[in-house]
Order: C-alpha cells, then structure tokens, then sequence
C-alpha cells in the first residue's frame, strides 16, 4: 500500500504539472535541460573548450547523473514502464543519456562529437513540459489536417526544381563552376526559389538570369500556397470549436451551429 | 471478344489505380521513374561518371525499353490512342523516351546533355499517379480561380523592377560594375525585390542603398498580395465545397449543412 | 456636326477598348510600348550599343514620332482636354515623348541617360490598358483599405531597423568596416529584416551573430502582419460583393444580406 | 484657479491632439525628434563628423535643451506626474534627455557612441502621437491574442534551428571553418530557416548540402503557421468589432449587425 503511495505521489511530481510540486520539478528539469545544452554548446567553441574543457566536462557529469535518476524515477513511478519506454520523450529521454555512457568505451574525437550532438536532443524534453500551453495542440491540428496538401506542395516544389536545376545546369554548366552537376544546380534551385539566396553559386550569363527571374517570381508568388492552406486549416479549426455547445434533447448530436433552432439531424427543437 | 477482355485489363492495370494489381503497377512504375532521374542527375557529377559511367549507361538504356514497352501499352490499351498520345501526358512521356533514342543518331557532347536533361520530365508522371491525391485538386483550383489577379500582381512586379531597374542604373551604373546595364539592372531589382539577395551585385553609394531599402521594404510588403489572393480562394473553394447543394422544400434556405436531415431554419425533413 | 463625329470615333478608338478598332488600337499600342522600353533597355548595353546603336537611334524616334502623334490624337478627340493632360497617365503620356525632343537640347552623356530611364514610365501605359482586367480593382481596392494599417506597420518596421541598426553599430562598429556609420547599419538592419541578406556586410562577433539572429527571426515573424492585414481586406471586400441584390420594397435599403427573410432597416418582408 | 487653469490648458497642448494648438504642438514635436535622430545618425557617418562635427554638437544641445523643457513641462501639467514618470514613454523621454548630459560628466569614446545610440529611442515617441491612427490597435490587439502561438512557435523555431545547427556541425565542421563550432553552426542554421541567407558560411559538402535544402524547405513552408495565427486573429478581432452585441428580445438571436433597426430573422424591432 505505501509503496502504491510513493508511486502515486512520484508519478504526480515527475509527470505531472497540476500541484506545486509538480510545476516546481518541471522549471527544474526545463533549466537543468537548457543549461545542459548550452554547456554542450560551448564546449563545441574552441577557445572555451581550452580553457574551461574540465568544468564543461564535470558539468555534463552532474546532468548526466540527473537525468539517469530522472530516468529511473520515471520507469518506476509509471504502471506501464514500457508503453513509457517505446514512446517518443521515452526514447528521447534514453538517448539523451545514452551517449555520456557510451563514451566511456568508445574513445575516439570525431565519434566523440557525434554523440555530443545527439544529446541536444533533450531540447525536446522542453515539449513534454509545454502541455500547459493549449496553444501548441491548435497549431498541430492545423498542420495535421493540411499534411496532404503540404506533402502535394513539397512535391510539386521537389518537381520545379528539379526541371529548373537540370536547365540551369545545360545553360550554365559549361562555364559556370557552380552548376557543374544536376544536384548541385538543383541545390541552387533550392537556395534560389526559398529566397534564401546564399550567393556562392549565381548565374552569369544573360540567359541564365533570366531564368533565375523566373524562378525567383514563382518562389516569391508559390510562397502564398503553403500559407493559404495552414491559414484556412487554422480557421476551420478555430470555427470548430465554437460550434455550439448544445446538443439535440431527442438524438444527443452534438455540434450544432450556433445559429440552429431546430437539430439538423432530427428536426426536433433545440433548448433556447 | 478474347482481344477486348485483355485491352481492358491492361487498361485496367496500367491506367486506373482501384484495384490491387493496378496500384502496384502505379507504385513499381514510381520507384522506376524515381530511380532513372536519380541515374540521370548522377551522371552529371563528373566524378560519378568516370567511376561508374559504364552502369549508368545500362541502366538508363534499361529504364528507357521498360518506357518503351510501357508507353506501346499505353497506346495499345486506350480506346482512342490519338487522345492519349496528343494529351499532355501522352507528350511527356513520348519526351521521356525520345532523347535516349535521338542520342544513337546525333553524337555531341553538348547536344546529348541537352537529351539526358529533358529525360528530367519524366518526374511529371509522378503526377499522372497522384490521382488519388485529391487535395492537389483543390490548390490547383485555387490557383487557376486566382489567375487573373495573379497575372495582375506579376504584371505589377515586372513593371516596378523595371523601373526601380533603370533607376538604379542611373545611379550606381557610373561606379558600379555590377549595374553596367538596365537588362542586368533589372536583373538585380528582381533578386532584391523577391528577397532573394544573392549579393553578387549590391549598391555601393548611399543613394543606391537607400534605394534598395525601398525596394526591400515594398518586396516585403508587396508579398502580402499574392498570399492574400491564394488564401481567399482557398477559403472560397474550401467552404462551396463543404456546403450541401439541397435547398429546403419548405423555407427554400440553401447552404445546408452536408450531414442535415432536417432544414436547420425550418425543421422540415429534407430531400434524400 | 461632321467634326464631332470624327471626334467621337476617335475618342472611341482611343480611349475606349469596347469595339474592334478600339481593342486593335490597344493590342498595337501596348505592343508599341514593349517594343520601345526593350529598346531602352538592350541600348544600355555596352556590347549592343556599339553594334546596332545607330539602329536602336532609328527605333528611338520612330517611336517618340508615333506616340507624339498619338498624344495629339488624345488630346484632340477628349471633350476637356486639360482634364486629360493634367490626370496621371496624362502626364506619363507627356513625359514618355518630352526626353526624346530634350536631348536635342541639352546633350552630354550623363543627363541622356536620365532622359532614357524615364521613357520606361511609358510601361505605365499598360495599366491604361488593363481596365479590362477587373481584377486589378479589387487588389487596389482592398490595399487601399488597409492603407492606414500598412502605413503604422512600416513606420514601426522602420524604427525597429533605427534602433537594431545603432545597436549593431555600437557593438561592430569598432572592428567590422561593414558597421562604420549609423545609417550603413541601419541599411544593413533592413536587408535582414525583410530576409533579403545580401551577405555584403554581415556580423562577425558573437553578439553581433545573436542580435542579428533576432532581428532575422523577428524579421520572420513580422512577415505574418501585412500579410493578415491584406488577407482580411481581400476577404471583407469580395463578401461585400456577395451581399444580396435585393434592396427593400419599402424602404430602398440596398445591401441587405443573403440570407434575410426581413428588411433589417425596416422591419418589412422582402421579396423572395 | 488660475494656476489650475494653466495646467489643464498645458495638458491639453501637450498630451492631447484634438485642439489646433495640440495638434500643431504633436507634429512640431514629431519634427523635431525626427531631425534630432537623423543628426545623431550623420554624425556617425565619419566625413560628415570631420566636416561638421562643431555644427551636430550645437543642434544636439538644442534639442536636448527643448526636450529637457519639453519633459519638465509634462510632468508639471499632468496630474499624477510619478505615473507619468514611471510609464513607457515617461522613461523613454528621460532615457532620450538623459545620455547628452552624462556625456557631461563621462568622458571617453567609446561610451560616448553608447550614448547616442540611445538616443535614439526618441523615436518610439512617434508613438505616442498616433494614438490618432487607430488602425495600430487593432494589430496590437490581434498580435496580443496570438502571443501565446507566436511564442510556441518561436520556441518549436529555436529547437529546430539547435538540432539541425548541432547536426551541420558535425557534416561540416572538419572541413568548413564556417561551422567551427555548434553555436556558430545554430547562427548559420538561423541563417537559413529565415530565408535572409547571407552566404557568409554555406555548406561545401554534398551531405551538408542536402540537409540545408531540408532547412529551406522547412523555413520556406513553415513560415505559414504565423502568418495563418495573426490573419486568424486580425479577422477574429475585425469581426468581433463590426458585430453588434445586440440580440433579438424574441427570437434571440445574436450577431445583428450594427446598423440593424429589425432583427433581420422575425422582423421584430431591436432595442435602441
């Protein structure tokens, strides 16, 4: 019985963020994240990495020990340890500690760094603390409702410069070093319709910007399509839930319109 | 009798997608297309293609019999051969073709890129087996009810970096290399104006960078139009197409919800 | 009487694009315009100018020969012709044909060049023509609206690159040449808001990096307001032209809405 | 009484605009700080310090002297002068007096240019003179509403631009001294989402390469969920100020509009 106390109580702390305890452990963990991260970050910047490398190193220690801890309370204090496990922030969690440990057996610079990376993975522990901000779920279901018409998009997109970056590359390939294979004019498509526009590869020749115009308009003009799809799922799904709160006497529908009088299902009356 | 039977299978298979072999033939024929644009883009890599030019030449001649004797069933199968051969599919895959054969008779290096790029078209049948992607239909509703006004608004574009174009030629064209001509100019409004910014041109004088600011601001501003434009259609289409077509026998209120049975003003029982 | 009549079909031809002659007058004209600004623009090569200068000098004048006549024309055949000389394409009209004839005056390199720009005002031209093009009204229409709102938008941006661009001075001033006055940083600060980023002049410290990367993000983000601002115009002002065409029996109001079974001003029943 | 009398008449000149002389105070005042920030930009500009360094100290002491007058009155006619002192542009106004007489008391170069940069945030009293436009409210409002999405997007922003920062780190770091270090990496990756693209780093390796297209791409498409939140929002906002708040006393429907008489469903007479 106390043990299902402790339990309890832990799983309220650690996954939870309605009682004081709760919200205190989860500012903890989101600082104790951030901070982790920016150590790794700056360790990554020479000039610090001489000077402080054996602060950095014992710093990572702690965190590392902290999130193991953290880790293990989770897996104990939740009844399905495993649907826990095998679910993203559960893997998340296991990966950002992973890589501390692995590098006590696997010596070597260039692997060292790799795994270095993987744990700023535990950013997205910040997500799992964000559930308080209802916000984020509207955004999401926006995007997911208009998947299959950004996934339409990024295809056609994929497509133009494709066709666009096999051009440049037979107008500009024979005397421009920066087109001289298919993928990378398609990498210059890429930079050019986005408007990102590094600049490291440009056209030369009259024939050559021209069509980079072209391709420059149709980025500039196309931009509107992915907006206009997440602007109108966002209104759809913002008009949905001010559907009425009313639902039928006689058949118990729900999401009436707002202006309604009569159930659209039935036809019976609906309450003033 | 026996003939017909086979012609509609084959139609069946190859150009309809509801049932289990005519899907997979729409997938196997995917993965192949996907495939031999990858090859073509690979042999434009000059590395590649000392290493491996040898195979990638089979196998480009490998996609383009599987091509060959796809497009002859195509022509075989279809009621009226004509209709599919003039359509624009039936071009685009007869382009897709083409070029491998044209190199047997015409040598040139120069000519022969000129053949493996348009091969790059191939990427438009992707489209032909997005069919089943409905929600390309709607942008491109969108797109084509939104035509005039963006014809308008490119119309719009065109003139104002041809005129910001010459003005800076006036400016920075005595000091500047990079604006020796209005054409090049031009050119470089376009690149400014669309936030591209590739820097390989940029206005050294003072006037000039007040200048460009002006355009930068506008380009920034100016997006706002197009994007509008799109957004509204989109709005449009999406709720036409949402709203039932029935009209109330008794109150003749139209714009029924899709799933009433019962007029939503009135309370009488709709048509089935 | 026979002068007016003559006056009257002129008009007709020329102003008015509702009758064969009139349409055909247009379409040669517009063509006239494009032919001319080309010209403009290939002569501004140094490469073209000296091969087919005295050819381009020909077509130069033909065409100020001919839109001089068409200016007279137009001045002749309006019923108040100082109305039309003094409205805005009036003056564009005057001001495409004056260059020509003053660089018969005044010569010298520099100032013909001046002379030459402003003949691409003659592209403005095109816009008379697009009346036909209804489209372009409700774009201007709905900028017009949000006029107010895009002036405060564009005063906030600009005191946002003020304030970014004296910030950026202080902190690179000192060692980065790109940064060595106030309003270069100010320039700078735009080309990165509104995403252009030519890379000419870009940050080389630390800090410099992390407020430039705000101002980027701000700049991203910032984006979303004209585009919101449009977006709602464009949608208010094409419902607006969805209002019913009913006006009421009783008391004339007109713009009652599609779905009012009562006048909302009256209170009487309209017509079905 | 009299000394009341002329508190209130100051107040009304200085802190209101809709008498002549309010008005006329505004846009003098609005002048003058308009001048006063374009000299302080100029004189950073070295050639024009050099040629009239002598001549930007003296007008620098003259608006300083007016402003100084200027605030002292502000806080004599207004009521509660601690609350005026101690709101926004209560500080702005101190802050925009207060450096030209530290610069008094402080020598030294470079803390001197610190303090004209300051100065500048005269600018955000341009503000306080469009309380008459109030087209800004409404877009303060609608950014107000969507500040929670704005800042779970940011939030999902700088995740991403962390991870695939970290990861271009690794692509790239060994070869590219552009990517010598991950927050280097994460600027460049900022860089890139944004689509301002300097071009200063880009990657050079084919890996590299494809994972900054992921980027643009990403940045490209991902723009649209801002944009959709404040076009959301500003139509939510105009739509709720347009509706009436009346409702019919029989039928009792909402949402009249503002210039009913009748309720346009039953035809009853609204309340005044």
């Amino acid at each position: 019985m106390k043990k299902n106390e402790l339990k309890e109580k832990l799983h309220e702390i650690i996954f939870e963020a309605d009682t004081p305890a709760g919200k205190l452990f989860d500012v903890v963990l989101l600082i104790a994240i951030l901070l982790s991260v920016i150590i790794v970050m700056l360790e990554s910047v020479p000039e610090y990495s001489k000077l402080y490398g054996r602060y950095f190193n014992i710093a990572e220690w702690v965190f590392t020990i902290i999130f193991t801890i953290e880790y293990l309370l989770r897996l104990y204090s939740v009844y399905k340890p495993m649907k826990y496990a095998t679910s993203f922030f559960g893997i998340v969690d296991l990966l950002s500690i992973l890589p501390s440990y692995l590098s006590l057996i696997f010596a070597g610079t260039h692997s060292l760094m790799v795994i270095r990376g993987l744990r700023l993975l535990r950013v997205f522990r910040i997500f799992k603390l964000a559930n308080f901000l209802n916000e984020g779920e509207v955004i999401v279901k926006a995007l997911k409702a208009s998947r299959a018409k950004i996934m339409v998009f990024i295809i056609f997109i994929l497509i133009m410069v494709s066709i666009f970056g096999s051009l440049m590359y037979l107008v500009e390939g024979q005397t421009n070093s920066g087109f001289d294979s298919i993928p990378r004019s398609v990498y210059w498509a890429i930079v050019t319709l986005t408007t990102v526009g590094y600049g490291d590869i440009s056209p030369q020749t009259t024939l050559g910007q021209f069509i980079a115009s072209i391709i420059m308009i149709a980025g500039y003009a196309v931009i509107a399509v992915p907006t206009g799809i997440v602007t109108n799922e966002l209104f759809v799904s913002k008009k949905n839930s001010k559907v009425s709160t009313q639902s039928c006497r006689y058949c118990s529908l729900e999401g009436q319109d707002p202006d309604a009088i009569y159930c659209k299902h039935c036809g019976e009356k609906l309450n003033d």
